[in-house]
């Protein structure tokens, strides 16, 4: 059971999803011990299923992989493999859970690599994007197969038909963007999916793509610079009004609407991040998540279920890239 | 005389900064007949050269450099080469820009390739960054220089002894990052630079560093993202207020602070990139610029006329790239 807090945060969120969702049982996967401490009285629709071992949030994955078959996250894996769980949701170590989820799971066939996605607030609604960190170096083919997933995940769950599809690039240069990006271009130009064209970064929160696709340090870059202007701007506003006395006086009058503000833009309404590609549903909590943040991702689990997401992602992914000489 | 706004902008611009700095004269490089209606009566410090041609904003720089050997922009690069300028600042075309003063102004020994940088705001001042666009493709050697460069204008605008530099970076893959990046680690970590090593995303802004080092396009991106998200929370913000009418009477009371603060993260105030690396000072301002902005970036011209960037870079590349036997 891990993330930054481990039970005391993820007991909680379980209890606060059961209490909002009452057709689904939860499964702890963790140390009972340091379980136990948390439930007051036994839950019908919450079990807790041992594990022994821990990834630490440091630890390298395949060290994890290789050292710990007892872990929580390696057996929450093993119960959706096993068909025991429908979806694994994890707020420990990233690369570990991607690591270990690819191992036990494995990937959908004609899936390359899996991607990670999750949804931002725009100014219409919001948006999704992916790859955020799960693949560094990125081919043309690999940016293609992520629109695909990302295009079927934002088609399942926000039931938009075709969800508008940009490719993440750079206005600056030449002819504009890298290799791969320009490659990824003709690719998406000539497919099936409703591709928009190139957005740039400040595109992500205007509300005119529903999809942005890029490779993994740039997608990661991206989020976290985010948060850091998000954080950065709370601040500087929180600052201002406490300035003096008066200032005081009005963030008294204004608080309801900065509440409600803050509310709308809580980055813990978008905790959950989709491990799109394998053969089984993962949700990855962000590893600081509250008890709010992570029920979140576990409703975000829920709805992937509920949408059959790798069916769906397998069932696209085989409609655009095999051909029928390559089924054969 | 370029941007999306032209001399309607430029010129005002030239004027309050003219205003505000009695020492220095300007020369605004462009179609005379089209500056002189912006000019009610001659300025003293104030001259105009004429140029027949403007490169568009998405004209292709190699075109450009080809094909307006009367561009503004290329006369203007002309005068820093003749000496006849000590700086160029330009609102155009940023390949365009870029090629153009490779071209013309050359770039200074042993650097590669010139990178541009900007300020932006931090928790507890500012943060200077590059590249942020001007190369996409980046060796480890790249991201060295660009950091060696950063550093010398960041010790030299600020005044900072040894600047905090730090390089772009993800933490979600197995051993950090891409293979550029992390064998740029190794070069940084073994200079004398005040490499402080990894930063993420969100740390830009947090104030625990003065120059991030990326290439171009994650630069670029992380720029554009920023830009995005504070646009989304000023939108939303607005709209927060706006909702009814006592939430429009305690926006009304809140008014002076949102103002201070909206003045505070002002974009404006951080206009005008800065193209390191060539035998020359040219200032890049966005397109977009208004009169503020604009103005802003003529400022930052002169700050490094009177800091003698080109020659402070030219050593600090010369001490960190040339060996005794490589400069023989």
């Amino acid at each position: 059971m891990g993330g930054d807090h481990g039970p005391q945060v993820i007991v909680p969120a379980a209890l606060n999803f059961l209490r909002n969702s009452k057709d689904t049982a939860l499964i702890l996967v963790g140390r009972e011990e340091a379980l136990r401490p948390y439930l007051a009285k036994p839950h019908p629709r919450l079990h807790i299923h041992h594990a022994s071992q821990e990834v630490a949030m440091d630890e390298l994955p395949s060290k994890a992989l290789r050292n710990k078959k007892d872990s929580s996250m390696r057996v929450a894996l093993d119960l959706v493999k096993q068909g025991k769980a429908n979806a694994c949701v994890s707020a420990g170590n990233t690369g570990a859970l991607m690591a270990t989820a690819r191992f036990v799971l494995k990937t959908l066939p004609h899936v390359d690599r899996p991607a990670i996605m999750t949804a931002v607030p725009s100014k219409t609604g919001q948006t999704h994007m992916l790859d955020l960190g799960a693949n560094v170096d990125c081919t043309a083919e690999h940016l293609f197969q992520f629109a695909v997933m990302g295009n079927e995940l934002v088609r399942a769950v926000t039931g938009l038909d075709a969800p508008r599809v940009g490719l993440l690039n750079i206005g600056a240069e030449e002819i504009k963007g890298n290799d791969q990006v320009r490659a990824a271009h003709e690719f998406l130009s000539q497919s099936a999916l409703n591709y928009i064209g190139y957005v740039e970064g400040d595109d992500i929160y205007l509300g005119q793509v529903d999809v942005v696709v890029c490779d993994g340090f740039v997608g990661n870059v991206a989020l976290k610079t985010s948060e850091g202007v998000a954080k950065l701007l709370a601040h500087l506003l929180k600052q201002h009004f406490r300035h003096n006395l008066l200032t005081r006086l009005s963030g008294l009058v204004a608080l309801p609407v900065l509440n409600r503000f803050r509310k709308a833009v809580d980055p813990r309404r978008y905790n959950g991040a989709s491990l799109l590609g394998l053969r089984g549903i993962v949700i990855k909590s962000h590893g600081g998540a509250d008890v709010l943040s992570f029920e979140n991702a576990i409703h975000i689990a829920k709805k992937e279920i509920l949408c059959n997401i790798p069916e769906r992602i397998e069932h696209q992914v085989a409609a655009h890239f095999v051909t029928p000489e390559s089924s054969e």
